[in-house]
Formats: structure tokens, sequence, C-alpha cells
């Protein structure tokens, strides 16, 4: 049987797991692949870390780069994480023609143009179906499940964390601070939650997801992202009494109502939390799972759910990526389909104060004669419709919670009327707003 | 740009919709594979019969023999349906060397394992996800995206006729014959149904499934079957207030507490309509939606959910799986993944007797005392246990329904037990038994 050998790069929790992996089930997929997957070595930091799992000491070096130019290795593996040694490791090993497997999102967002340059260059190949969703194979539903379809919504719950908070929040009437504590006490946040909570681990994502749906390379810059930290116990329950669930979400959106005559109309990439009906399959996606929401012009409706990280969830996507690029190897097809295709090469990014959606706007009001007719009365002007209210009962003159839905209106009016409404003196907090997705 | 030539056999609602599906997005398909797919011939069963997808004269043709040995076509799509003449074109297909793409799951269960075998010995392939899950990519997810994994679990809703029938039943509180005729005036059910409600489709699908995840070649006569025309609105009504949605799943479960030593334990391949827990996320699959919930050992829980059948979703399977030939064709890699890798030479289908479940049991019994007693006693003696009882309140004498909820029990001992309950002279009507599936 034909051998591929491996050198994997980083040993922590994703390189253990692959590791373990490949010594479960090697001999599993060897009999539906015809390739045996031999790991030659890895390249760890410490040689004496205690590790939860088992490696031979023999194949362990600090030296990555003698593992990506060691003769008897075709295949690299790198797990190491961060964007400065990985794209390193990722560039040496594509020059040397050597195909990568990567679960590295942060590395593709910030540096994917120029890997997937050098790949193409050297006739080889980069694999990333691990970088994004965990488990879900995503990656090649987009690139090959859905080929034949132009890609016109995809909505992703791509941020584990993100998603585990919400619901706990949801489920307990409990604000974020005190849920976050006790997901960093379980393993499910991390002691620094920024990278999670702000959205910027679900933009890497999203851009990655976008740029594949699209054929053309979204700039992470490009795209809008806001986090969770901003959404109260509060809103939940008022979204929940109006039939809506509150995720974080990731949206690539083709905007058919765009210039006429352009080939492709700009595609809204956007990063926030966002209301979501609780009659739809997203709404029901819970606790640490992901799931992505992809409408095709062809097949419709599909939805793809999964656990999105962790140490077992990531080494499956890494497994199913050696199993392509071992076949590739074999096969001498290292291009069969590279890694990353600009078919639209007219593709634009909508800024996100064109985008045009629904909103839920909570502000805090004093309950006073003519509050209501007041924000209105913004509204109205702005040419902003109100399509329904709830004001909880209050005694005149205390703090209570308005909360408005808005039909259908542009990022740029809506800010603009929020920013009057905040001046009122009857408006006493920074107005929170919220978009309603609704999948049409 | 690379050519690959298609010879289209069968012009009907799929054909059709496949030869649209080319026109649209024919050139996006080009711009992301790099291979132009051109349709040279289409064959049909009558040239002028009036067609929804409008299709040239010049290339239709009622020849299929023809089509399929027409030097200039490489590549043979096979959309006719049943099971004779299509086996036919695809064995002649394949003996020439080229590579056929079908979405016929009849064929495929009747003669799989001849055709898997004809391809092999030609080192050509047979591709055929459009014959599973219409538009969801579930036989490239299985064969590539979890290859890593050795598949535990699989549930699948994969017969949209009977999931929009069950949907309605619940939502309307109906009866089936009442739906089912509705389902027929719209179009979503066949004017002879049985193919569906009796579990004949979903069948086909299960053991394709089964095949596909356990790399053994799973013969139809193996697989027990029930279908829908059994389940009452009163039986979905008495699931809903216990926590439950009754759905018609196909089932593959490895059965790990099989006898030990043996390399793989015997597998249930089952289709029966089943009550889920309501907070699942299969129970939120509705109407003609399908999805697959597949556990793998490495990956854990994931579903994989979209449209089933119907011309545009059975398209998109149809143009992934064109494009992975045209792929193949271009590559010279025919038998890159060959169709079928029996992988488990020693597999074997669980006999539905030894397949221990939890069951819903509704009898009519007449409202008596000591009704309940007597029917308690004949479980006891098998060793069966209750774990809640619902009764109405009733008027005694009169016949009222007595629902008992079991505790897991093989389907042998629970059809002997049934057998007497249903002699006891206070049980009316036969008794309806209905399967439980926790997903433990």
């Amino acid at each position: 049987m034909q051998q591929v050998n491996l050198g994997i790069i980083g040993g922590g929790t994703v390189g253990g797991g692959v590791f373990q992996a490949i010594q479960r089930n090697g001999e599993l997929m060897a009999s539906r692949l015809g390739i045996w997957l031999s790991v030659v070595k890895m390249a760890v930091r410490d040689m004496n870390k205690k590790r939860a799992v088992k490696i031979p000491k023999t194949i362990l070096t600090t030296d990555w780069s003698a593992v990506v130019s060691h003769p008897d290795i075709n295949l690299i593996v790198e797990l190491m994480g961060g964007t400065n040694t990985a794209r390193e490791v990722v560039l040496q090993a594509l020059k040397l023609g050597k195909p990568v497997v990567t679960a590295n999102k942060a590395l593709l967002s910030a540096h994917g143009e120029e890997l997937f340059d050098a790949a193409q260059k050297t006739g080889t190949n980069l694999y990333y179906e691990a970088s994004v969703a965990g488990g879900i194979p995503i990656i090649k539903v987009l690139r090959e499940g859905l080929i034949g379809n132009r890609i016109t919504r995809l909505y992703g719950i791509v941020n584990g964390t993100c998603n585990y908070i919400l619901t706990r929040m949801k489920l307990e009437g409990a604000d974020l601070p005190q849920i976050l504590a006790d997901a960093q006490r379980l393993g499910y946040a991390e002691a620094e939650p920024s990278l999670d909570i702000d959205g910027c681990d679900a933009m890497h994502k999203t851009g990655i997801l976008a740029s594949l749906a699209h054929g053309f390379w979204v700039n992470p810059k490009q795209i809008y992202v806001e986090g969770i930290r901003g959404i109260r116990a509060l809103d939940i329950q008022f979204a929940g009494q109006l039939g809506y669930t509150i995720k974080l979400l990731g949206i690539v959106k083709r905007n058919d109502s765009g210039p006429n005559g352009r080939a492709c109309p700009p595609i809204q990439v956007s990063v926030y939390p966002a209301l979501i009906p609780n009659t739809h399959v997203l709404a029901s996606v819970n606790h640490v799972f992901n799931a992505i929401y992809v409408r095709g012009d062809i097949v419709g409706d599909t939805l793809y759910y999964g656990r999105g990280a962790g140490q077992d969830a990531t080494a499956s996507a890494v497994l199913s990526d050696l199993a392509d690029a071992a076949l590739d190897l074999k096969h001498e097809t290292r291009s069969r389909i590279p890694p990353f295709v600009p078919h639209e090469r007219e593709g634009a990014v909508l800024p996100i104060d064109a985008v045009i959606c629904r909103y839920y706007l909570r502000l805090s009001v004093v309950d006073r004669p003519g509050t209501l007719a007041r924000i209105a009365a913004i509204l109205a002007t702005a040419k902003i419709g109100i399509s329904s209210v709830i004001q909880p009962e209050g005694h005149e003159g205390e703090s209570v919670p308005l909360i408005l839905m808005i039909h259908d209106a542009s990022n740029a009016a809506m800010r603009k009327a929020l920013r009057k409404i905040a001046r009122l003196p009857v408006v006493r907090e920074s107005p929170v707003m919220l978009r309603v997705e609704s999948f049409d």
C-alpha cells in the first residue's frame, strides 16, 4: 500500500488530537483510501511538556524547519496557530512543492491571498477544511457539493463560545459577565475572551466563507463586525416575546437589488448579533454547536450543523483534508482543485451603510406623555417605518424600556435617526440597536 | 478550455432540470472548474412531448444506445429512472469505459453491487450524489468529509412526501387519508403513493447510506421497513403531549453491545416511524425538507439539511457529480475514489428482533377495573418495564385509549408480549406500537 509521510507542526490541543485520531482510525482510513498515513515528525515548542495525548519522543523535535524540509516528508500539517511563524511554515513548505493542510483561520484571514498565490505558483495545494466550523465539512460543501450553485445567502453560527454564552443567557435569563465567567471556568471561553466575543474569530471565518462562495478575495477590513458584548438579558427576553432568538451571525448576502448592469452586484459581508425567527432551524442551534445556512440559486435552502471547535471536531476536518491531499499525491493531481479559484474578479463588498434590513431598537426612556410621539416623529422624518412597539407598564416619570421593531431601512438612515433619538432629553441611556434577519 | 461532452438519458423532470441548470450556471461552473460542460445529446421517450424546459430538437433522440456509444460523448448522465433499461444504460456505458452519473436510488438499491463491480472492472466510475436526499451533498460528506470517522449513528429523514404528510398531520390534527389526498393534489405525493408512504423509497436511500457508512453491501432484503400508513392523528397528539414528534426515520446504528471479539458488530438498518424528542434538531425538520443526522466517533454529532427531491435540488446534486466526473476525466483519475469501497468485509445487519429500543404503545381498551393490571402483568412477566402511562378520563365500560411508554426491550420480546396483550378481551383494536429514538 502506498504511504504518505506527514510532518505535523504544532503539538498543542489540535496537533495532539490529529495524532490521536490517526492512531485510532488510520487503519480504517487506509482501507477506505488505499493509502497509509504515517506521522514521521512533529515539531513542538517544548519537548518536555506534559501532553494529554502521548506522542513518542522519537518523532518530536523543536525544529519546524527541519520537519518541513525533511526529505521523507511529503505532506505538511500546520497546526501551530498564530500568523507569523505559521506563515513562514506554510510558505516554506509550498515553495518546496509540498502540499499543506492547515486549521488556521487567522492565518488565512490575514495572509490567504499570498498563500493561495504561492500554492498556485508552485503547482501545489493548500487545504483548509478545519479553518471554519470545525467538524462541519463546509469548505468541501461550498467548493464541491454546491459547485453548480450561485450562493445567494449564507448565514453562519460560526463561533461556539458566543453561541454557548447566548444559549445560556437565554435559558437562565442571566447577563453576559456572569455566563462568561462560568464559560471561562468550564473551558468554553478563553481567559482573554475578546477574540471570540467581539466577533473577530467569526470575522476570520465569515471572510473565508464569503471569499469561497463569491470567488473574490474579501479583505477582512471590509467586513463590518459587531460582537455580543452589548447584548443584555433584557434584549434576549424582549426578542423572545416578539418570537425571535438572538444569535451571532456571519452574514454573506448577495444584494440582487444592486446597481444594474454589473455582472456581480456587491455582497454584504458582516458579523453581528441578529434576531432570527424562533421557527427558523438556526434558532435551535444551541450551546457550542455551529451551523451554516446556505442558499444556492438551484439547490434552495440547506443547512450544515456540528461542533465548531475542540480537539476532535477539528481533527475530523484535518483527516478529511489529509485524505484529499493523500489522493492528490497518489494520483499526481496536486492542483486538481486549486485552494482558491477567483471566479468573480469583479466582486465587491457592500458597505454596511448601504445594507438594508429590519431592526430591533431598545431605548431607555422617561415615562412621560409625548415620549413615543417625539421618537416616532424622528423616524417618520427619516422615512423609517415602525412595525411594532412594546412598552411595559411603568410609573410616570420613571425610566422604562421602550422596544421598537423597525421596517426595512438602510443602516446609514438608521444610524442618523438614532443619533437624533439619543439626543432627546427623554432618552436616558445609549439606544440598543440590533438587526433582524428574516431569511427572505 | 477543456470540454466534457455529456449524453443525458432521460428527458423528464430531472433531465429537464439538469439541462436547465447547465444552461443557467454552466459558465459559472466553467470559471470554477476550468472545464466546459456541453450537453451533446439527450435521449427521450417521445420527441414531440411538450416539455416545461425548452430543449433544442437537434440534441434530442429516442435512441439511448446511440447516445451511450456516441464517439464524441465522454460522460453519461442516467436520469431515466426505473431499474431495467437504466441498468442496461449504465452497464453499457461502464463497459465502454465511460463514467456515469446517476440519480437513481432504486437502480442502486437493486443492482448496486453489480454496477459498482462493473465500474471497478473497467477502471471507470459511477457517481450517485443525487440518489439520496436530493440537494444535500450527503454522499460526498460520508465518503470524503467524514472519511476519518467510524459512523456510529445515522438517522435520516429521507422521504419528503412522508415528512410533508407527518408535518401537516401534526399542524392540522388531521388523519393521513385527508392530508395524502391534498398532497397528491399539490404534487407532493404520487397518484400511487405506496413507494413513498410504505417506506420503500426510504429503504432504497437508507440502504445506500448504510452501505457507504459501513463499507459492506447492505442487501435491501435485510432492511426492516415500516411505513407511515398506520400513524393516526391521535398518535401524533399523544406523542406531542409526551414531548415527542413522529418522523419517518432511516436508521443505521452500530450496535456496540454486540458479540465480543468481532471486528465489526452487526449494524441495525431499519426504516420506521419513530418518536423523537421535540428538543432534537431533527424534530424541527418540517414539510418536504430532508435531513440526515450523522454521528462519527471523532467528529461527534453533525446534521445536513435541505430539499430531498424535486427538479432543482436533484439537479444541484447532479451538477456536483458532473464536476467531479469532469475533473476525473481531465486529470485521468477515473477511479480516484472508487464508487464504493467495501472496507468492512465482515459487516452484518442485525435482525430487527434483536434490536433493543424504547416504545410507545397505544391500546384501545375497555374502561373497567383491572384492565391496566392485566396488561401490566403481561409486560412484567416478559421483564418489560413501563416508564409512563397516559389514560385519558373516560366512562366505565366504554373504549378508551391507553398510552404506555416502554423502557428498553428487544423487538422480539415486545412482539411476543403484544400478541398476548392483543388477545385480552379488554383490548378492542390492534395495538399500535411505535419505536422511540433517544439519540444516546
